[in-house]
């Protein structure tokens, strides 16, 4: 079946490439993840999860941890025990963020806070998070255990850190850049990461493929900070403005108000630290956005960051897998290039 | 100064002269706590963070981690990693429980949801677990991370169990005990067996120590649900009723709905599934409770845990640790022998 599919698709888009090439190994992943979440004791359990688990999402994060261990020459059976250790960390961070974000749609559906309610959103994050833990002492690797852990602490330092620095004008790049290691690239730099440290693989391609999965991360997330805004160019398009409503300081904004005058800074604060907003200010927004350039250098540190992660993946032995991700690292600014 | 206050109060509580005697011990716990719990990036995590653990608490469970470490004859340094882990799970469940539960108050200060709101309560929460796995990976024992995996598995899904199960009259004594195992004795049990396990002790003190530890959890929560209802005797206390008004089933009404007439089924039904609560309901309840003999029912229970707690500790060599655990199971019982 997987082996169809890869002659099948060479042209597919790159993380249909590496589904199809990983098919075997992410069915295994998701036969472990249903026996995992399911509970004896608690139905509620299994029902909030399925909700979420079952609504789809490109599972990127443990095709990771599958591509790196694989790429790296691994043939037994723990990536699959890491990569849906991966997926419970994602999707408990998923079920938190929803109940601090408020949200009410995650993937086209409505959110689990929504259907049930926060204490269920709040208490099965715990239990998967604790699953996730159980799932990665089972290959009995410490030095796998170590990058795990650490992640999870960087995911939850950089959520508190959004909490009091997303409506923080004094909030710098560097701040940005941690909040973003914390909320996207933590688990996928982990995830790639362990896939390699499972497969033995010399440390000169473990840290290649750890330092790919942050930038991919960083890249990840500052593509759609920038979108929020419409992008670069100076058509403005649908959907845009979700994070100014929010009030939340994203970096294109960090960077205008970094070249603002007395005049705009005042604009910033009122919008985004008071939460003032009114009529015509997302269009004042983006016209001060565009006039500092914040945009296009925003768009520039994207790319920064996908080379980055290109060149650090080229350092790899040739294998189809490693040309994916490489593709990936393209693919994830295509909408910005 | 631990040696004097040790020859000082013999006659000391039993967790006075446990904290007395591993004084050394828990100044080392407490140094690691404060240490860990501080974020370089993200302030909020230690204001938080202190409120709650500086608000004291008896440190039961850190205690019994190095109580059992120690009488099974430990003299390296895993115990205080260990310790503190459990401490930070413990806080960690804290804060997830006083935004699941809505609570105000908390050992008499208010609540961090309270103080600060629950996003920094859920987060922070978040970031406390990931530390405390951070921690329980440094001692390197593949054994404890299981101990300690699993009871954080066990606890998130009594929590679950019991959003589900509280207000439910099909809930019987075999899904109460489940929940109490969850909320109580999983995490004494593990603060116990994995105290031994550091100390590489032979297994059936292993056992014997994580049997203690879960006997007294569940022997302490028995305890705390039947003083909710003024305890076993007749005359009727202050502070009675907490439980009742908000229509939590515990093991009294439990043994109580089992044998109740028709008639009282409906008031049960009433008060505890639908919350429709009237003056007067709380002294019927009471009535009910001593007619079908639930209260005295249930104050067995909490002596026969108590009872299972002290023959599991006198399976253990002679030591001074192993006579205060012993006096321990014993004051849990104390105030409703």
């Amino acid at each position: 079946m997987s082996l169809d599919n890869r002659a099948q698709s060479p042209a597919g888009k790159p993380h249909e490439r590496l589904a199809d090439y990983l098919s075997d190994d992410m069915d295994a992943v998701n036969r472990l993840i249903r026996e995992r979440m399911a509970s004896r004791h608690a139905p509620r359990i299994p029902e909030v999860t399925a909700h979420l688990v079952e609504a789809g999402g490109k599972r990127l994060r443990p095709m990771l941890t599958l591509a790196a261990a694989r790429l790296c020459g691994y043939d037994g059976p723990h990536h699959i025990h890491l990569a849906a250790t991966v997926e419970f960390i994602h999707t408990a961070t998923l079920l938190h963020d929803d109940v601090v974000d408020e949200s009410e749609r995650r993937r086209g559906r409505p959110t689990a806070n929504l259907l049930w309610d926060n204490k269920s959103s709040v208490l099965v994050g715990d239990y998967l998070f604790a699953r996730s833990f159980q799932l990665m002492v089972e290959p009995g690797s410490l030095r796998v255990l170590d990058i795990l852990a650490d992640a999870s602490a960087t995911i939850a330092e950089g959520e508190v850190l959004q909490l009091t620095a997303a409506q923080d004008l004094r909030t710098d790049e560097a701040v940005y850049l941690q909040v973003v290691r914390g909320k996207t690239a933590a688990l996928f730099a982990a995830a790639a990461e362990s896939g390699a440290v499972v497969a033995k693989a010399p440390d000169d391609q473990i840290a290649a493929l750890r330092t790919y999965g942050d930038a991919l991360g960083i890249s990840f997330q500052i593509v759609d900070d920038l979108l929020d805004y419409g992008g670069a160019s100076e058509t403005i398009g649908k959907n845009v403005g979700d994070d100014f409503r929010e009030g939340k300081l994203t970096l294109p904004v960090i960077k205008a108000v970094a070249r603002a005058s007395a005049e705009e800074r005042a604009f910033w604060e009122r919008v985004i630290e008071k939460r003032q907003q009114r009529e015509g200010d997302l269009e004042e927004a983006l016209r001060l956005l565009h006039r500092h350039g914040a945009l296009e250098e925003t768009r520039q540190e994207a790319l920064a960051w996908a080379a980055r992660a290109k060149a650090a993946v080229s350092e790899l032995p040739p294998h189809d897998l490693r040309d994916m991700l490489s593709d990936l690292s393209d693919f994830v600014v295509e909408r910005i290039s």
